[in-house]
């Protein structure tokens, strides 16, 4: 037997410190299957612990198996054991997490104003919501997510959208990506195709290909997917955002949601509608939904992310009665279900229109720093510039005509310190928006903004 | 253009109202495309609203494309808008929710005991923690989980295990079913093919199913898994539970750990470690994980669900560095993040080794509530039954010789009212473990036990 050193202040029980010495010699093989250990007593004496320290760790190594102990007869090291040494990774290690690198100006689309959300409020909200929770809730409470709040993102949905869904058809997910995530293994036919804008959100477009979809890429122009062509092809299912496209930012029109609806109704597939910020529309009111259209093949996804908060991680999607049991089978299999908490708040900051009172106060907020923006812009480009889309959401899509922001344009922002996303970066074909630049506003103050596009301005 | 009823009092504006009752007499046909509409002072006047609110509601018909406007023209219907009404669904609606039956013994396995849970105190840590979180912490913060629990978690698994993991390897999910669905994706390989014990938690068994697994079931004696037949298939992965085989509860002993390994080595896959309840050990301290054994070619699962409790959905899973990248992934494209405020609150509550008093307590009152079960059943039964696997966690696993716990069974017990599960429910293999029944006896104080076993002994 080797020698063992202890760590006598370590937070490591002498006992298992023991253990782990003895189970390593015999993986190592330097203590022979067979071999004879000390008795316990002479161990300790050894190792100046206590006899009992000794029994524990031998109580160890005979509960998983490297020792064996008849009755009145030594104690043994069992067989098969050895193995050797575990080779540490040879590779290269790629450092993960991004560097906490700091912009000048940072233009980052679909991040609300953190700095402006009432965090204490909500905090005691939680807490006083959470108090009241019974302890069964504490346990698993099933798949579809709390009932309170489902009810209140009924309510939510009346009195916003005048939308009428029943509580049962909705079902709280951990933001919208699930949503998606669970969406592209409930409806992936045989093909695996599925229709998506082009351009398209990439983490979303990521989310598809992952869980393996091929991508059928449909022409997006200044009101959204271009519908004439949505034939000649064998998607089961279609993924757009016709209240503000992303990016682009167009209002898909009435008789392309219309084409959608029959496409959807000839075909026998689901539309999956991602109304991902529609609530901050600053020329009138929320768009309605597609899915006011046609409640069978429409599957609305919404989200609480840019609303409230997205560390909040919820989510919801409405659903057609027939897919019910296959969602809920889903969610169970994936993660089981939202802790109740948050869930719970929310549902409180829903009822007591907290959540109205806030949208409608960002929504002044957001639309004074869009004609901050629009304004900043027309100083500093004049007339070399003009807008996409509707005047809704936390980012402009804005082009400039002639210009080509490629890879190396991209690597010029970043030594000036600018984060700002081409619209190519969210392009299935490339080259055909190649003049497109995506502003987000939503979370900058107006000096920031100001300062920001400046800073741009040097580079171009 | 046909009659237009306002609900005067209705939550939702008036001007959505005339919108949406004009935007369906155009889809269904009523009002024809290129018919001219009202003016808005005319449509006012009409429906006795304000002109304001006419004017809101056709700037929405605009906005959406419902009409078309040119100057000094009247405004007319949009061409294509047409849709057949809506079908509704036909089929059989199947009810989701399970109904909330209340059962009189309920033997559920894995059910901590909530009622023992500090819910008061946690909350107050959960409010203290929260109230500092910065801003930033509010939005996106990746997908590997807050720096601070991973370094908890690597100080806890050091203490109480004596494993020495970095922080780095520690990724955060949702659960161990999260854990689980992810490595699935991560791990499939070419043959799709997983070994995993029979019988297996049916639960995480159809989370592999569910990613396309192709199942390799491994027969489990008293020890766990029989090693000796892991040869003979193409497997990609091996999903294990040495630690408390879950259902039948057999510590996997030395050799075949060592054997696993080798044939992880062997054929260069990775072996997913689930260490469910490992920490609730009545005859010693905890197992050693086989992931100690070795870190390149073990993935160790570990979860918080049965030391705190289910809704606070944390677990993780402690990765090689070759797998960080692709993990990170899968894990945004899966639904981004956990919620920063459970893991705040659980990173606080292990540094104060809150955890550990926790832990320590509740092992006792788990082992006593065993002790209560093994005692009524001794005198319920006699010597007609006995107990299989290692004195932990939160279940027991009963054999009755000579008996068939069937569908029959299982129908009887429902009708008085027992929950109770066989482990041939999670058997893959059928017919094997038919005289054997899993009792779940964490969550039941002693008088529930004694009042369910006699109920059981009624049906039996």
């Amino acid at each position: 037997m080797g020698n063992i050193e202890l760590r006598r202040h370590s937070e490591v029980s002498l006992a298992r410190q023991i253990y782990q010495a003895l189970r390593d010699q015999m993986i190592e093989g330097h203590l022979k299957p067979g071999e004879v250990l000390l008795s316990t007593r002479e161990m300790a004496k050894k190792l100046a612990v206590s006899r009992n320290t000794a029994y524990e760790a031998y109580e160890m190594l005979l509960a998983e198996g490297y020792i064996v102990s008849r009755q009145g007869a030594p104690t043994r090291v069992a067989e098969g054991l050895r193995l050797e040494k575990a080779v540490p990774f040879q590779g290269k290690i790629e450092n993960v997490s991004q560097p906490t690198y700091k912009y000048k100006a940072d233009f980052r689309t679909g991040r609300p104003d953190l700095r402006r959300f009432p965090r204490q409020m909500w905090l005691q909200l939680l807490h006083k919501v959470t108090e009241k929770l019974p302890a069964e809730l504490w346990g698993y409470t099933g798949p579809e997510g709390l009932p309170e709040l489902r009810q209140e993102i009924t309510a939510w949905l009346y009195r916003s959208r005048g939308l009428t869904v029943q509580p049962q058809n909705i079902f709280i997910t951990s933001g919208a990506t699930q949503a998606l995530h669970l969406l592209a293994k409930l409806l992936s036919g045989d093909s695996q195709e599925i229709i998506v804008e082009d351009p398209c959100h990439i983490g979303m477009l990521r989310v598809l290909q992952e869980n393996g979809f091929k991508i059928w890429p449909v022409p997006v122009d200044k009101q959204g997917i271009k519908t004439v062509y949505l034939e000649g092809n064998r998607a089961c299912t279609v993924y757009v955002t016709p209240s503000h496209q992303f990016p682009l930012g167009g209002i898909l029109p009435a008789d392309r949601r219309a084409a959608l609806i029959r496409y959807a109704r000839k075909n026998n597939i689901y539309l999956i509608e991602d109304d991902y910020d529609s609530e901050f529309r600053y020329s009138g009111t929320p768009v309605a939904p597609l899915y006011s259209m046609d409640q069978q093949h429409v599957i609305y996804v919404g989200t609480f992310s840019k609303m409230l908060f997205p560390a909040l991680r919820i989510g919801y999607v409405i659903l057609p009665c027939q897919l019910h049991t296959r969602w809920c089978k889903l969610r169970t299999y994936a993660d089981v279900q939202n802790p109740p908490f948050e869930q719970a708040a929310l549902a409180e900051y829903l009822r007591t229109r907290k959540l109205d009172r806030h949208v409608y106060e960002m929504r002044r907020l957001y639309g004074r720093r869009r004609q901050v923006l629009l304004q900043v812009l027309e100083e500093t480009f004049g007339e070399t510039w003009h807008s996409w889309g509707d005047a809704a959401g936390l980012h402009l899509a804005v082009e400039f005509p002639g210009r080509h922001f490629d890879q190396a344009f991209s690597l010029q922002c970043k030594n000036h310190g600018i984060r700002i996303t081409p619209v190519e970066y969210h392009s299935i074909c490339k080259g055909i928006h190649t003049d497109k630049l995506l502003f987000g506003y939503g979370h900058l103050e107006p000096d920031e903004i100001e300062k920001g596009v400046r800073l741009l301005q040097a580079v171009l």
